[in-house]
């Protein structure tokens, strides 16, 4: 998958993406992840990105001339092109699985106090947010986004890494997990782990992951198909 | 503010948070960003901070008692441990601006499969998910929380950078907005943007914000004070 990136700050990619499972995934030619500089559509002399809103008001908003042509340049008919913005549908796990069926991603990372909205109106195909929270810009929610989807590109996660046996892959939170030492400040392991029962910790697992899902998140829960 | 991060990743702190608003606060000292390697508490050879889970499955679970040394040593009295997992609450804005009031928080990255949940039981405050998806490890996540509240912070944010007309700060999305040019690709921007009546321009503005806000989240819609 060609994963593009039109951002204020190239430098900043891949950043964190290039270490563990997605940086492995890069390096084997699995997913490119190429920054582009929203700059270099900017023709003054200061190269100008931004400028303030019409009516008023805090802040600036990102240009709509600059990113047309940048869109123009870089959207082919087989892109896919998400602008990040706290106005988006929430990104979840089920979007993430349909977006590393995508061949071509362009994210546009958002930066002031928003884009011009024709930009929006002719370019993008899909609006997405990470979270009600506001973020300074749209550059750590777009490789908060590259993560949760490349994970799920076959071949990406080794045969240890297991993906279906995760929060939310069966629409359960996970159950409490244990390793060595044994015994630690007084803390045992639970009797079920060490049972050798695989019956009888399947269905421990199962029960925990649905007491923590139930008083946690009420929200996934109420949502569950009740024959799990 | 102070905020520690331990994982296993610290050469990529502070990485995305040193660029715009967020790094300017690290220059001008109104937060600190430690990046602290977890690896310094194991003492075996390999530096070994991962083991298999008791009962089996995939993945490897971070070790209780390289954390329990860890954290021995790091956490203070003022200090507020928040664990990135997606077994979390949901991180929002409410969060955020709670945790900006804070001295010192410890954010620990959690990786592979999971950590002991001895660990969580003794040392975790609070568990904390950025939303319904999975990510390779927990440093993205904590980049994205340290985000979000940092720009809470009193001064971070310079004069012209509100944060108070934003999405969710008022529990909507934000309404469309338009800069120059005026007209592009045969688009202009809405009359009563140009129209000076500043009332006028307020009364469109929330109008548009209601409307996303019902027909993209109506289930911020259906939360909110139906005065507004």
């Amino acid at each position: 998958m060609k994963i593009d990136v039109l951002t204020l700050f190239p430098e900043i990619f891949p950043g964190p993406l290039g270490s563990s499972i997605i940086g492995r995934a890069i390096e084997a030619k699995k997913i490119e992840v190429n920054p582009i500089d929203l700059r270099n559509y900017a023709h003054d002399r200061h190269k100008t990105v931004d400028d303030k809103p019409y009516g008023g008001g805090p802040g600036m908003l990102m240009k709509a001339d600059v990113l047309f042509e940048a869109l123009t340049d870089l959207k082919k008919d087989d892109t896919l092109v998400i602008l990040t913005t706290p106005r988006g549908e929430v990104f979840n796990q089920k979007q993430a699985e349909r977006l590393s069926l995508e061949k071509h991603i362009l994210f546009v990372c958002g930066h002031y106090e928003g884009v011009d909205q024709r930009f929006i109106d002719k370019f993008v195909d899909l609006e997405l947010s990470i979270g009600d929270y506001v973020m300074t810009n749209g550059n750590l929610p777009a490789m908060v986004m590259i993560d949760a989807l490349a994970r799920l590109i076959p071949g990406v996660l080794g045969k240890d890494e297991s993906s279906s046996d995760e929060s939310f892959s069966n629409g359960l939170l996970e159950y409490p997990q244990y390793t060595r030492p044994y015994e630690i400040d007084g803390m045992r392991v639970p009797d079920v782990l060490i049972s050798g029962n695989h019956a009888e910790i399947a269905r421990w697992r199962l029960n925990q992951s649905k007491e923590l899902t139930k008083s946690r998140r009420p929200d996934l829960y109420s949502k569950l198909d009740k024959n799990i």
